[in-house]
């Protein structure tokens, strides 16, 4: 039996409502398009001024219709949306889309009114998309209801979240070989959200491959899940805007959604497998590789030219893309001289410095396991429009070269200059669906994109995501005084983080100058002494902390020191003691590892490596709690400073298992305590062996 | 009068040598299009077995030519090369262009060969273009003799060392909308180079903006004094490939040029205004829109769009590439309100939500002096494709751009999704030169390229670049006995450096351990030890230095330890002396500068920040000696860690004019002492006022 939303995005039968008579409408255009692109199912229109429209029986009201309705389409000005979806509602509908704006993207008035709307069909359990979108396409059912009339079939499923993005795939992209199982734009995302599209698409064997343009989403932790269960099997390619604040400006007035810290969205994509582009053109160029269905095994490829120039760019390209390219074996470059004149290269990249025989050479290259993949760059075909008397020949080099890439299971991505003209050669190439791309750089792209998922994909096997969270405080461990915005005495931090197996330089907490004196004493020079008070967050500013003292006279002056400063900072500061600790004096690496409750992903973990590579080059790596050992191990070795860890100019390596240890705890920590907003344990000195934690703050929600 | 270049490039007469009766052949199909293309001055083929090729009267040999001849394009085989260039000597042409392989880029006799024929010509004034060409294109004189037969006239003159990555320009850029005046090829370059081309476009009407696609330059310096020049009028955007070791075996084996390092090269187009693309599409686009003629004036921009996803993909790529878009006062805000509807934007970037009376607000946008230029991107025209109703409306909102357009003093840049499509709006747009970019990227990068220029031109006024080098060593400064490959020892680098007014810490050269003990307390503690010795390049790996001596003890014990190292190292270890070295102990920060001899460049200068900015992130900037103010400035300013320099986290800003002289005196010291060959003077600590020289290497060519 088909659920709710397959028998919406494949429906039997569809009702327009609110279908204007004026031809350059908006709501006649979609119509005609529905009608144009040959849907086979039952099309009522419904407008009461109206008999008939296009040739269509028209409808007073959806109750009107006697058959059974999939799915309705809600055009109407906003001041009667409501009426229609409580007509769709008593139809028994099993899916709307909500055309028309002016809710949520719009002010509060908006917001409440879709808010409505939704509660309302979800009772029934009509599902709702939109409002404001565009609709969407259904190549199984035949269905353009995305105002285009131009898709293409094709095994490619695309969400979206803004109708023009999705035209910079559906237009462009169509012209360059993309074609769509399904495109949905959700608009403002009042019901349906990415996650259930994702999972849908992941059981639809109609698509292949899943597209996403995303500006923010609802529930973060669900797509991960989603995602991360769907790379497994196809893969995710993802754009999402928002980087920037200026544009996260843009995006929340425009369609109502919270924009999250681009970090953590980043860490997000990683951590599912999500395969992230930068720009329409490399979107398309990924899609159109990952549709063809062929995957590298690895990130070597091939290399084959006309000419050097041609080799030289897409060589820089793919150091950049860190795609390996090997030098051949020597009896593979034997074979490969046998048709490549003496003035070409036959190593690899390989210059064949004419363009005949390129199948023949391609073949050789593909031939065994020098390769993942083939990149053919330059002058390939197309040379027929330049001189119609080599046509014949040019062709039939063609018609080689599609036979090759169809027998082969390694993937091959083609640029040539002479794409952009008209000639047989490539009409025989676009009619069996062989991807060409748009220059050097993109053909390496759509490669990196390929060898990426084939990563993901075995990088998923055996993991899944859990995406429950545990909402009750844990009174036990925080006792029951849980203000919010609270900082925790970092004493009783401490003890927190040791019950989840941190570890700290020996401690003690001093009520009095004589306890500090014993403490020191028995802990053993050097000590530091630090100040907790609830009045002074920023200990080291207000001259609350001492490092490296010596001797009880020190103690003894610094001690005193301490008190007057936090006097000082604030009169009758509410002193709950001082800490006094062991100095770490081993040598080692110092860290940072924090954690952040997160709107959109709930609890987040973040890893940097102290100094200037986190405070200078903000390089930091998040991921969503829980992580696992693989997360773990990509955030310390993804980031920019990693190499200091595995010791630089002869320094020696710190612990690293101590490192993934310390994230896998903090993890554990934020998922079983949701009240904890924040947590800085700055700095983590990482030893040869082992690590102590030199200062922790946590923040309460 | 008509230098020889200029009568070789726009020529009167030109014999094509060695032309086959073989339609199908790489020669005949170069005399049809030379033809074809209306070429209105002589043509003379030569091919002494015809008697008429194409309807052209064929001639034995070039000598039976009565009239002269400017131009000769010789297309035999290699073998017969030598022959025909002798007798296009004897007949006195100005210019010969060899598209005939197989020289120096295939092997040495090929090398011998091409250096032969190269002097012959140049002894008579006889310029070469090639060999191992495509041969070139000249709009001013209708002459197609590069093999293609469908460039468009236009104002970019290309100069390039692929003829394939010509056509990624000559074709798809074509298509997009590049006009050529010049496309030359130079192939192996044995004679004619970049520098001279790049001078005579700056003094060409026809040319407005320079295209050079460079593997590897035979003379960096004159390269960067013209383009230098150059820019000071006309952009210069360059395509360099190289990046990449394996990149750069490409080349060397392709077209015999020894690539530079990739980090010279960068300095160098930074040095003298180059616009630096990373592959064909980037290169297409900035010269699409250089071609224009319009630049901003500064770096803010307006974006204006249908919806609110393309709004925030073009923000975020702005913000990548340091574009700045201001929001707009309050009564633009207002005079945009009164068009854009309740759902739409008016801030900046504008999202206009809708199609109609895009023209009328970008016209608000671009009054006044709010931005710079104007970026549209989305949904504009092209709406007459998807609904022909509404075709009129459509058309004239393009003719509306276009006097707007043609009006506004700001450059524009659009992309819409619609541009791939055929419509009639399009066709108005590009009827009239409006330029049509790729995707909302691409738009960015476009305008990103002359807002680069704007500055670059600014950059350059009033500046030159001195080429010649000095040749003959400094004998005074350095003795006489001067060893190629030999490090100078430390105490006389010092004083060479000294000269040039660096300093150090105060420092003696002591003979034995006595005066050690005396330059020590005369210095005052801490000190320093330091073997100087020729036998022991690596100091500290040695044992040899010793740092933070604090008394007499000290100092005895550790000579001792050093002289005893110093054995242990290498039996019999020519000893020069220790140096007694004051300790820097100031606080400051710890920089690199460098200066290495550059084959192609000549003296080159580094500048990098100690510790992981060299070491881990590679972060040095190079230039080519003679640096100004202005490019020792930059040099430090680009660097990553820049940001140390002014202090982070409060530390205090370091004399940044005193590295500033340091960059300048090693430059001049580099220029006027050509037998050097690396320095280093690692670290360098930078103080509060003042710096200091902690170590220096200098060894001799």
């Amino acid at each position: 039996m088909k659920d709710t939303l397959d028998s919406m995005l494949n429906p039997s039968s569809v009702a327009v409502i609110g279908v204007s008579r004026d031809p350059t409408s908006f709501s006649y255009t979609y119509l005609s398009i529905i009608k144009k692109c040959g849907y086979k199912g039952s099309i009522y229109p419904v407008n009461p001024r109206a008999d008939c429209l296009l040739n269509l029986k028209c409808y007073p009201s959806i109750l009107e219709v006697s058959e059974e309705v999939d799915l309705a389409v809600i055009t109407t000005p906003r001041k009667f949306v409501a009426g229609s979806v409580e007509e769709c509602i008593k139809k028994g509908v099993k899916g709307i889309a909500i055309l028309t704006g002016g809710f949520a993207e719009v002010d509060s008035e908006g917001k409440k009114l879709q808010e409505e709307l939704v509660n309302q069909a979800k009772e029934r359990g009509i599902r709702i998309i939109g409002p404001n979108c565009l609709g969407f396409y259904s190549a199984p059912a035949n269905f353009d209801g995305f105002l285009s009339g131009f898709i293409r079939k094709g095994n490619i499923g695309m969400v979206a979240q803004s109708g023009n993005i999705t035209r910079s795939l559906a237009f462009p992209g169509i012209k360059r070989g993309l074609g769509f199982s399904y495109i949905i734009e959700l608009g403002n995302r009042a019901d349906i959200q990415f996650h259930e599209l994702i999972r849908y698409f992941r059981g639809n064997d109609a698509t292949k491959v899943i597209a996403l343009y995303i500006e923010g989403l609802n529930d973060g932790r669900r797509f991960i899940e989603e995602v991360r269960e769907t790379t497994k099997i196809k893969p995710v390619v993802v754009l999402k805007s928002g980087r920037t604040e200026i544009s996260a400006r843009v995006i929340s007035s425009h369609t109502a959604s919270l924009a999250g810290k681009d970090e953590i969205y980043e860490g997000a994509f990683k951590q599912c497998g999500a395969i992230r582009v930068e720009n329409t053109i490399e979107f398309s160029s990924a899609l159109l590789a990952l549709s063809q269905g062929k995957l590298p095994k690895g990130n070597r490829v091939g290399i084959l030219s006309e000419g050097g120039g041609d080799c030289a760019l897409t060589a820089d390209t793919c150091a950049r893309k860190n795609l390996i390219i090997p030098k051949f074996p020597l009896d593979k470059q034997e074979r490969l001289r046998k048709i490549v004149p003496e003035i070409g290269q036959v190593t690899n990249p390989v210059d064949l410095s004419r363009w005949e025989k390129q199948p023949e050479v391609a073949k050789v290259m593909l031939d065994g396991d020098a390769i993942d993949g083939l990149i053919i760059v330059g002058g390939f075909a197309g040379w027929d429009f330049l001189n119609p008397d080599v046509a014949p020949e040019v062709e039939e080099s063609a018609r080689k070269m599609i036979e090759l890439i169809s027998k082969t299971e390694k993937p091959v991505s083609i640029y040539t200059y002479y794409s952009y003209e008209k000639s047989k050669s490539f009409d025989i190439l676009r009619q069996n669906n062989v991807s060409l791309f748009l220059d050097h750089h993109d053909a390496v792209n759509a490669m990196t994109a390929l060898m990426k998922y084939n990563t993901f994909k075995s990088k998923m096997e055996g993991r899944s995501f859990q995406t429950k969270l545990k909402v009750s405080p844990n009174l036990e461990l925080f006792g029951k005084e849980q203000i919010p915005g609270k900082m925790i005495p970092e004493h009783q931090a401490r003890k927190i983080l040791e019950e989840y197996g941190l570890s700290f330089p020996e401690y003690r907490m001093a009520e009095n100058q004589d306890e500090a004196l014993q403490f020191a004493e028995e802990i053993g020079y050097p000590i530091a002494l630090k100040i907790i008070s609830e009045d002074i967050l920023h200990k080291s500013d207000a001259g609350c902390v001492k490092l490296g003292l010596n001797s009880k006279d020190e103690v003894r002056k610094l001690f005193d020191e301490i008190i007057a400063n936090a006097e000082k900072f604030k009169k009758n500061a509410k002193i709950t003691g001082v800490l006094v600790s062991a100095m770490d004096t081993e040598e080692g690496v110092e860290i940072i590892i924090g954690a952040l409750k997160n709107q959109t992903f709930g609890p987040t973990v973040a890893f940097g490596i102290g100094g200037i590579f986190v405070e200078l080059l903000k390089d930091v790596s998040f991921r969503i709690c829980p992580i696992d050992e693989t997360d773990a191990d990509e955030m310390i070795r993804e980031t920019q400073g990693f190499p200091v860890l595995t010791g630089i100019r002869g320094g020696e390596p710190v612990d690293l298992k101590s490192v993934r240890k310390t994230l896998l705890d903090v993890s554990k920590l934020l998922l079983e305590n949701p009240q904890i907003s924040q947590l800085d344990l700055n700095p983590i000195k990482v030893h040869k062996i082992g690590l102590s934690v030199l200062d922790a703050r946590m923040i309460l929600e």
